[in-house]
């Protein structure tokens, strides 16, 4: 179950929340990219970046010198995947179908140079399953110019929207058409990199990817 | 032209930063759901959600009751797309083809009736192209129960990847496959509410809608 605070209760479309573990899981393993807000001199910054996901933390890098991962602040790490557009009778219930997680934490430089690998993979494996093991592995230097922070999933909610419009009861009898339209992902055919020098085949790992949904 | 404050100005990966007006109209454009990034309390917090633009605002809608758009604050607004992966020889160098906008700015409660009209049809029409004249217009009661706000496009930054990855010279000459795999977006087929009581046909604006593309 996801514990709830002041912050992660739902105030507005309480219908909408979910509240196990698992469905967070699954907003956050079915994505590329999350929103990383911060505090830089009082105001928010929102940055989009990279993530990965072992148990019950999360992981996000960046450079050593980037601002952003640095400093004792909180965060707020947020994963939204649009499903579609819901297309009402009326304007005003006019909406979208999306899966989304928020999580809220203070990130903690990670030192142990085992987790720090650990984290760095299941980034890398977010990205891009199987590339770990199937490219060259960070060096030392390259280690030691990646920062890994780690963000614990204790306080976190999820909102998920399915379904058809809900309009109001006297606009449901109006000849409008009302319905979703569905917004898909699919990965397209990969482009090998022009400056390969030698004929590699594309791995099944890339060429066969299942394509990020549900 | 974009102009450049302390906080859009790029610190890393200057070459893909984007610095004409245009630029940061056709991320804006593009995209279904922006990352609204505000302070609470001190922490921040990072909210999906529509909106709009019309020449250089951004609409942003929401209840009267939310917080989120509530208060004084600096707000933060990212658009993010992505446009695939970057698959390099090494760990070290994936990356993720993207374009994305930043916009800073203090929200501006819009009062005046025209405007208020005029931001919730773009952020309609941004999310739904045809829609606001296709259904029923919000009534005096739904138009009082919505707050729209208005942030200037005037402190901004863009950010574009594209292309193959850049390797370390001397990965180059390994045997490892090397490339990008493209990621596209599409919209599926029209489901009808199954609560339609008469036969409508779906109109031409959502059946034939292009997919969201660069």
């Amino acid at each position: 179950m996801l514990s709830t605070t002041p912050r992660t209760r739902l105030t507005r479309s309480k219908e909408r929340g979910r509240t196990s573990r698992e469905d967070l899981y699954a907003v956050l393993d079915a994505g590329l990219v999350c929103h990383l807000g911060v505090v830089v001199d009082g105001a928010p910054r929102v940055i989009p970046t990279g993530y990965g996901r072992i148990g019950d933390t999360l992981y996000l890098h960046g450079s050593t010198g980037s601002l952003s991962l640095r400093g004792p602040g909180e965060v707020c790490v947020t994963v939204t995947h649009v499903d579609g557009v819901v297309l009402a009778r009326s304007v005003f219930h006019h909406s979208m179908n999306y899966r989304s997680a928020m999580v809220y934490g203070r990130p903690r430089l990670v030192r142990d140079e085992e987790e720090r690998l650990a984290g760095l993979r299941a980034i890398t494996e977010q990205l891009a399953p199987g590339q770990w093991d199937a490219t060259r592995p960070p060096t030392r230097k390259e280690l030691a110019a990646t920062a890994v922070v780690a963000i614990s999933l204790d306080e976190a909610s999820v909102k998920v929207r399915q379904g058809p419009p809900s309009d109001d009861p006297e606009d449901y009898a109006t000849p409008i058409w009302a319905g979703v339209l569905p917004l898909r992902l699919s990965w397209g055919a990969p482009e090998t990199d022009p400056a390969m020098t030698s004929e590699v085949e594309v791995p099944a790992h890339v060429s066969s990817r299942p394509d990020p949904g549900r």
